[in-house]
């Protein structure tokens, strides 16, 4: 029985040491590999062991784990201009085809002239007029349908990639890092909702019920089938941009997030919100202070305010006194994208 | 060594007999113990069956597995008036504490009155205002702690029970049936979002961020000491019922659900929507038809129409035209509540 025995223990001590390797690795594992070490991965990996491990003072029920993440510029880039502005200019043409009378009225026809300088200069007015037209008066479905096929082909002028390539690979490191410890994450977007809903889950692993944006309202009917359908209608329920971002979370998900990223002064109040809560919170800001590999805009650079998600001066000093956490993405970034840049 | 052997294969067919009893066991164990055996239980072990075994025509991808159940008279006891409204009633004396000079304006002066006959009488714009007063013009916070102390000392008037004991058990089977095979679970009711998220996760295992419901804006602001908060306003977002069932369905979710429960009037446009979608779809209408053990008011009965959750014999021949399966509580539930009755 004696060299039974010995061989069970031998299987046994065996079994051990391969758990006790596979404990080290997973432990040594980087969950944050494109992250410089410096105070910005610090402050992730601290607050997500401090509200994820029982026992710690700040442990977080799992039920209560909401993480909010804005997009444009947050998640992927947003410079020089929204992706989605794009979208709706490019769809001038087609709205016009489909309205030939637009043709002659502004702001349509400095679009259709493509006097990218004229463009430059359309009002905000112009502007809503543009989004009214592109966004609205058709069936849900239909929109759904032309913002992908519009997705599958468009691509940014200076990487001749698709927009949906342009994702920060460090932020979507830190979307997989929160879900793996039970984090339920939230795109909580200026954008339209619905835009954003047509490739959150496939970009980020973000379903479409976890994408709270800029939203309209839509009304039901029924075709002539009697097939029911819904309809996107020129009227807003929420701007979810600056304070409509903590009344939107409200709207839509009905808890205070315990971790906000933002990149933006539209985001202050949303960063505000969760950093008020009891326990850990984590508030940060995405600074965008890499020419070279992407953009350097903000007060770091001494630029001008630009009209796309401007980090102003005011709001970085915010973040030094509130305590919210500036990632810089020249020093705290060892890559960028996911592709290859 | 032939004795070791003997008790290794002794161990293994005991391991191989309990792995194959507990295989039975589970097979054999009912989802849906309340429910009698007829057509609304198979319609729904049918429709998880389909929807969600390997290689069926009608697989659903567990991402896409949404079930959406009205509230008031399908998940609970709504009959003779909904609990929010009782809600709202009780809270006019705190009201008119804060603001005395309500007392002698109606429709406060009737409801302060105590007399029921004429409080029945009030119209749909004087409970509008009543509405107002107890649910907006406070915090989230304040709404959210006053709901919860209300709801753990008042009872139902005729099993003097608190509200949240008065839910149906054969559905709390279904809720738990449909997320042990991969189905999100929603509440989508006409009551009011917030009120109905404070109990939403105790009652049913539904998370606040899963519950949709007539909405009000809120409006961010900060306190004395500059801490953030949001105040309910008295602006209507979404009104959940009816057409505004899918409506609320597409801004709080974005999916077409697999599966609607419903038991009035106000839940047609949601099953319709549902059952509009390819692939298999479940539609299912919540019959009071139990007078002894709870209620009967619809069609079947012959009873007029009553002011809450009316099924109408329109709504019972739609359902029977468009394939909604018709859940009578006195034929398909062995058991109503799952207190003792």
């Amino acid at each position: 029985m004696k060299r039974v025995y010995s061989l069970q223990l031998a299987l046994t001590l065996a079994l051990v040491a391969t758990l006790a390797a596979r404990a080290q690795a997973l432990a040594q594992t980087d969950p944050l590999p494109s992250w410089n070490d410096g105070p910005a991965k610090h402050a992730i990996v601290e607050f997500v062991q401090a509200t994820t491990t029982q026992g710690s003072p700040k442990f977080v029920p799992p039920a209560e784990r909401i993480a909010t993440f804005d997009q444009d510029g947050t998640l992927w880039v947003s410079h020089p201009m929204y992706t989605q502005v794009i979208y709706c200019l490019e769809r001038v043409p087609a709205v016009v085809k489909a309205k030939p009378e637009l043709a002659k009225v502004e702001p349509f026809k400095t679009v259709l002239s493509g006097n990218r300088e004229a463009m430059a200069k359309l009002s905000m007015k112009d502007l809503e007029k543009i989004l009214a037209a592109t966004l609205t008066g058709m069936s849900v479905d239909d929109f759904n349908a032309e913002v992908k096929k519009w997705l599958a082909t468009a691509k940014d002028s200076r990487w001749k990639r698709p927009y949906t390539d342009l994702t920060y690979l460090p932020m979507q490191e830190v979307l997989k890092y929160l879900r793996a410890n039970g984090y339920k994450t939230y795109i909580v977007t200026g954008g339209g909702q619905d835009f954003v809903r047509v490739y959150s889950e496939a970009t980020y692993g973000i379903p479409p019920e976890q994408v709270v944006g800029t939203a309209g309202g839509t009304k039901y009917g029924y075709d002539r089938s009697g097939k029911p359908f819904l309809t996107k209608e020129p009227k807003l329920l929420l701007n979810d941009n600056n304070a409509g971002k903590p009344e939107g979370i409200h709207l839509m998900i009905g808890r205070r997030p315990y971790a906000a990223f933002g990149n933006s002064t539209g985001d202050r109040q949303m960063l505000e919100y969760t950093k008020a809560g009891d326990g850990a919170r984590l508030a940060m800001l995405v600074l965008h202070d890499d020419a070279k590999r992407e953009y350097a805009y903000g007060p770091a650079q001494g630029l001008p305010d630009t009209k796309v998600g401007t980090f102003t001066q005011a709001l970085y000093d915010e973040a030094k006194k509130q305590g919210w956490v500036v990632i810089s993405m020249k020093n705290d970034w060892e890559r960028i994208f996911a592709v290859e840049e």
